[in-house]
């Protein structure tokens, strides 16, 4: 898929200026590499994204010079951008160009700047006279990035379309056995092959006991009879993330599997339906959770019901408990987020069933297309 | 291999202590997911390490609480560790984790904790009446693992000497042709095939025009005869990064290829050579440097000639210009660093050489075995 065009760049950009508007900042100093992305189509490791009022300035080291020359040249080109090339330091180049904007009121990411950086910028400042005032902002950009514009529901719901043929090769592969980890070579091959750029995350094959360990990744553990295998998984499509989880059994599931199976698909598929727009995030995780907690799995779910997806694959907002540092969120139609209950119990093993849906104007949309039902391998 | 064991564990948290020592710190709070991973073995996106003069406290999640408990029974247990379990917040843990210590002389990671977490815990100390003096520190965990220890060290050279056969498979797919993204997918199967747990950072294959980007990724351009084709990759083996970087070219290769190649191949043997205990980083950068400048490709080799390479695939120390903000460093046996000149010209192509390096006592071991020459596929 071709880049966003300058019009869609324009659109985001004049979200994220409204909130300075409001804030009365003159510039926004962006230093998030997804925000930079999200704004200026420029996709690098390194870079500082400066908004203005009226335009925009890209700093950026002789790495990605040519990158930014040759994106500047096409369609998708950051409107209104003024290109700065950075020699040595970052810092300097950020200071002389807040210096020639000649602003006081200028915006930063507090969540993404670091304290060291807090200190070097403030210490150069006064170091070359440059009087500036910093304001601690959070959560401008990623506000904007709530709502999917229509680019980026096309991205997602492809995708998260692809997943479906990974998933095949992933059930090929636990039939055919192996370790956890050559289970997820084979997924990852597969994320290639479906033209994924990499892997969202780091893959999850979890067998046996492992699968009741959230986080656990794939190691040298050979699959084996009455297993069940938490496979998790997603590939980045044009920077957009899909994650998918389905958890299978090898040969026939013992009834306390089955049990821990049809707990955690019946909370999915409550949580999913109580999608709509205007529903609150906190709504949604309980739909899950008091499933789970009426069979007596509510100590074995001890995360979130699921997570907003993007550029980051863990993004806002966040569908969890009520929670001191999570606000609720209503959702709104353009999100996207994951629905992902499990349940754990140490020793045994544990369930995760997981799907991408998009917050529609009447309900919700299922994006990724794996059958649900309790598979045996 | 097994995880670095107990009595290892002490011995860098013992090198962490001497600093703590030195600043007057009673217990130092460690942010950074890979520095908690080197002082402690646990693994996990989530978690905070607060070293105290006597012993440790891991604060972790539910998704991480079974797999601690696990590694806490095993010969790499964390030494004198109290994991303390969080249920909603971590700064609220964190700060009654201090509060128990009953200490007010606390270091942080300054270049790891953002400015708004800072904020957060600042307030919510003041909330409850908690009288503790946060410090700003850097690089007290970074310095400690500038030097490898003997697991380390064997770590490296086994994440090094993998690349081998990778290297083969990644060749023998860019003679079968196709595009640069079907080149990464062979070379990615080749590292899980070779026991890699992901890769070290996104492969780049980069071909005819897009290999004088020196940050191209692996796009859709079907690679074609008369290209250079860069190919930078990497595997993580047992949390330990690899990085190798071979330029080859597709039918014989044209005088000024060969030209470019041969003043690349000859500034990375001339930095390589340099290496020994004591040398200055900037002496090793400016052995490859007055080379490519000599040949009149100064402005051609844009970036540095290295960096550290260890649990981060960038870390310090940077083999570079002199520049202010990146000290220069006096190399010591058991540090480890990639040497990889470069020269680019925009439109035409680019030529990279590196290979993974430790300094010895003696001089320096060369770690990857993928022979340099120029290769014609």
């Amino acid at each position: 898929m071709a880049l966003p065009t300058s019009s869609q760049l324009s659109d985001r950009q004049a979200r994220v200026r409204r909130r300075l508007d409001v804030l009365n900042l003159d510039a926004f100093v962006v230093t998030s590499p997804v925000n930079i992305r999200y704004l200026s189509n420029h996709v690098g490791s390194s870079g500082i994204f400066v908004l203005t009022r009226d335009g925009a300035h890209l700093l950026v080291d002789s790495r990605y010079s040519e990158a930014v020359r040759m994106l500047q040249q096409t369609a998708s080109a950051c409107p209104a951008l003024v290109v700065r090339h950075v020699d040595d330091s970052y810092e300097d180049a950020l200071l002389q160009c807040l210096g020639e904007i000649g602003t006081n009121n200028v915006g930063f990411e507090a969540t993404q700047l670091s304290v060291a950086s807090y200190d070097a910028w403030r210490r150069k400042a006064d170091g070359i006279g440059l009087s500036v005032g910093f304001h601690a902002t959070e959560r401008i950009v990623e506000e904007a990035r709530l709502i999917k514009d229509a680019y980026e529901i096309a991205t997602l719901r492809e995708a998260a379309a692809r997943l479906t043929p990974v998933a095949a090769s992933a059930f090929e592969a636990v039939a055919a056995g192996g370790s956890e980890r050559a289970v997820a070579a084979v997924l990852e091959a597969a994320l290639r092959r479906a033209g994924y750029e990499r892997p969202s995350f780091d893959t999850i094959v979890a067998s046996g006991p492992n699968s009741a360990l959230p986080h656990h990744r794939a190691g040298d553990r050979k699959l084996s009879s009455g297993d069940l295998v938490v496979l998790d998984f997603g590939g980045v499509l044009d920077g957009y993330c899909s994650d998918l989880t389905r958890t299978v059994s090898i040969g026939p599931p013992s009834p306390e599997s089955r049990r821990l199976y049809t707990a955690v698909y019946d909370a999915q598929r409550a949580a999913i339906e109580s999608i709509c727009p205007g529903v609150e995030s906190v709504t949604v995780d309980a739909a899950a959770r008091s499933i789970l907690q009426e069979r007596g799995l509510g100590e074995a779910f001890g995360h979130g019901t699921g997570h907003g997806l993007g550029l980051d694959v863990h993004e806002e907002p966040r569908i969890s408990r009520p929670r001191a540092d999570i606000p609720s969120v209503r959702l709104e139609p353009g999100m996207v987020v994951t629905i992902e209950p499990g349940a754990y119990l140490p020793g045994f093993g544990g369930v995760r069933i997981e799907d991408d849906v998009l917050v529609t104007e009447t309900g919700y949309e299922v994006l990724t297309a794996v059958p649900r039902e309790f598979r045996s391998l």
